[in-house]
């Protein structure tokens, strides 16, 4: 099979897997959807909450030098008018086709080639330039006054409260400051499944540095967090093999960062952005304070700290955690998740549903494992079919209470241990249902 | 003091705690903020968090009835009409003063009195109706084809993914769905700090049950949920005596509500909505699905479920419990949050910041309860100073090193045990190092 049939092939399966499973819906579905946007199903929203989970811990909670923030969606204007999020720049290029009216991207098609659409040749209109932020307004009155925008990023919050944080977290730098949140930009062309949405998931984090007249050097936290970000990849279970690390070039780089990183994943759709590491000076809090919001506790010398920042889309995460994830072998399929980001952290099973005995002593292990984890409950067809279901959403448990169990097997010193099952290599061991809870959470944490 | 004052008085210090130790800033602040949007500061976010946590594990992980759903914040307009979001229904009446042309809610004022901004006399305009959800544009094309909306309420994403979920979660009725996330309503008043804000957070359940003919009665399912709802005002702080249950009355309620019950709470600035729990009957499975979604199992009868839906604000939730919690006794002032939703958990101190072993000390713990447990860490000052500064945030336990804990005291027994406050009692106790963090974990879980 040629590379990029398997690949598409890839990408349907996730896609499949995920809307049959509960992982991902089509948004509005049953309205006809809405133009690429998606609903986590309740296997999704429990992957989704674990990934961010585990970066606010490791990146907020367990780090002396990071706190966070919850900033509002709608901000003032004005901070868009600073950032430079109103201006050209932050806008697309559309033409639009005279015949067929199809928009596309300027700065993504040959404009002097036929319409992609409708064939026709020369009818595209000139480029204009099209803001990427949703507009909406503040009161009854649809007047200049009264218009606000969607954030288009979660980092400008981290900004404009800057001062409110560092008077109110006693922290010195170097600093940073994390955020996890929706996001919103008006693409023209979003595709991909979640990869390129209107309406996204940021963690975003803002780390404050020294101006580097005074810093050792900022390539040393540029690297710091070039590496933590590598670690990150390979915890959350990305395939590092997958993961290349681009330097982008002076021309392409936003005009104020001094240095920029794309960590890039090879999709099946192609090698395409993942994450961002920029180093963008002292070029956002000059935006926003027009005197230096830092002074130095021993110097007194009054500045505005630069800036490097980490970010990551919680939606693109997810989906190369899928695709990293998934694995055909031989006849089994399975998610093989980090058990943390897991939506399940097991499966109880008795062995025949229609013996209320085997019935009981699982469900009693369900009741008891579920009081602390997310455990699922199956009871459905035989063992196979339910390694299978279990597999395919990623549970790295199956736990399956059998006659020797109630001591009614063979092997009587059996009784009160169950048959564990491994997710990734399928090996069965016997461990005694007091110990069930250790073993998994021994696992998970 | 008269009661009214005092009560402002209450308000005035939780707004001003708040800000000052990093729980909520004013939105947009340095651009002259933004009509009442609020951001959440680093210790304003770990406490919202943890409600929100608390919340998902209670409802949606620990029961065997619920799953959960993240749902896309902007939705196909198509969703609205059905839901009558798009009619008058949800629309409030605006006057203007066609004088100073303030706004006002026409039935939250007098409308035959004096402008309350002006005072000028009968110039109020007829009123409209205003719809209270912000609309925006999907694509580049300002055109009504191409409107959309934000959500006012998470709830329609549930009824519109129903049969979504139902096809992949495998459950039986009842079985509920719950969610959290934000919502917008374009309010001509919001006010009074985070309570009523045109950006907030829900934590809505939509709670699926048989039609009343087939189910023992929909109002033991009501009632469950009613004692459900108390149940977490309790375990989330909040001062059961100033929650009063109000029967909504026939005509008051929604038309296709058979019962509501708001949930109200003794706000300083009045009595006024907390929660609602409401009997929806089948109004929104039969606005979306011209077919019965759901086919019961056993007998293949096709029906609309009928729904009870508990709906909690995430904003409300925490202003409630920051006054319920806000203490004063004596020279003490204090938030008596439940240890699960303090942003710290403990704090450490070395007695004297300027002994190095006493210090060496004190991070030792600091950093291995931090690798578990948010954690505060204090040199400054004195030892009641840093009691002062954590009881304001609500911070349990304070742990203290002193010479004792070095075995440089009087008593050499106490060598490996530090002292730990308790922050509602104030009083102290010994505690071995080693415990610390089974001590704490006992108490937060």
């Amino acid at each position: 099979m040629p590379k990029n049939e398997s690949a598409n092939d890839l990408m349907e399966k996730i896609v499949s897997l995920c809307k049959r499973r509960g992982f991902v819906f089509p948004g509005s579905e049953i309205y006809g959807g809405l133009a690429n946007s998606w609903d986590y199903g309740p296997l999704g929203v429990e992957l989704k909450n674990n990934i961010k989970a585990l970066w606010w811990e490791r990146f907020v909670q367990r780090r002396d030098d990071m706190v966070g923030l919850d900033s509002a969606l709608i901000m003032n204007p004005g901070v868009w008018a600073a950032s430079g999020h109103l201006s050209a720049g932050f806008a697309d290029p559309l033409v639009e086709c005279k015949k067929c009216h199809a928009r596309f991207r300027a700065d993504q098609i040959d404009i002097k080639k036929p319409c992609g659409n409708c064939g026709a040749k020369n009818m595209f209109t000139e480029p204009r330039q099209f803001n990427l932020m949703f507009k909406t307004f503040i009161g009854p009155a649809e007047e200049q006054a009264n218009i606000a925008y969607f954030r288009p990023e979660t980092a400008q919050g981290i900004f404009v409260d800057f001062k409110n944080i560092m008077d109110t977290a006693r922290r010195h730098l170097p600093f940073g400051v994390g955020q996890v949140g929706k996001a919103f930009r008006n693409e023209i062309t979003p595709g991909n499944f979640i990869f390129r949405t209107r309406e996204f998931e940021q963690m975003e984090i803002e780390y404050f540095i020294p101006v580097p007249a005074r810093a050792a050097d900022w390539e040393e936290y540029f690297e710091m967090w070039r590496k933590e970000m590598m670690a990150w990849i390979k915890e959350v279970g990305i395939d590092v093999r997958k993961v290349h690390e681009t330097e982008v070039g002076e021309g392409d780089r936003a005009h104020y960062s001094k240095r920029t990183i794309d960590f890039e994943f090879e999709y099946p759709f192609g090698q395409e952005e993942l994450y961002g590491l920029a180093y963008r000076t002292d070029f956002d809090l000059k935006n926003h304070f027009k005197e230096p919001p830092f002074r130095d506790a021993q110097t007194g010398e009054a500045f505005w700290p630069h800036v490097i920042e980490p970010s990551l889309g919680v939606d693109r995460t997810m989906l190369a955690v899928l695709l990293s994830t998934y694995t055909e072998d031989g006849e089994r399929t399975f998610l093989k998740l980090p058990p943390r980001l897991a939506p399940y952290k097991a499966a109880v099973f008795p062995l025949l549903a229609n013996k209320p005995q085997l019935v009981t002593a699982a469900r009693a292990i369900y009741d008891e494992l579920r009081a602390t984890f997310m455990v699922a409950w199956d009871e459905r067809g035989n063992i196979g079919k339910r390694y299978y279901a279990q597999d395919e959403i990623g549970t790295p448990y199956c736990i399956t209470v059998d006659f020797d169990t109630l001591g009614d097997g063979e092997d009587k010193y059996l009784k009160g241990t169950v048959t564990v099952r491994d997710r990734d290599t399928g090996k069965q061991e016997r461990i005694a249902i007091a110990k069930l809870a250790d073993f998994i959470a021994g696992k998970v944490s």
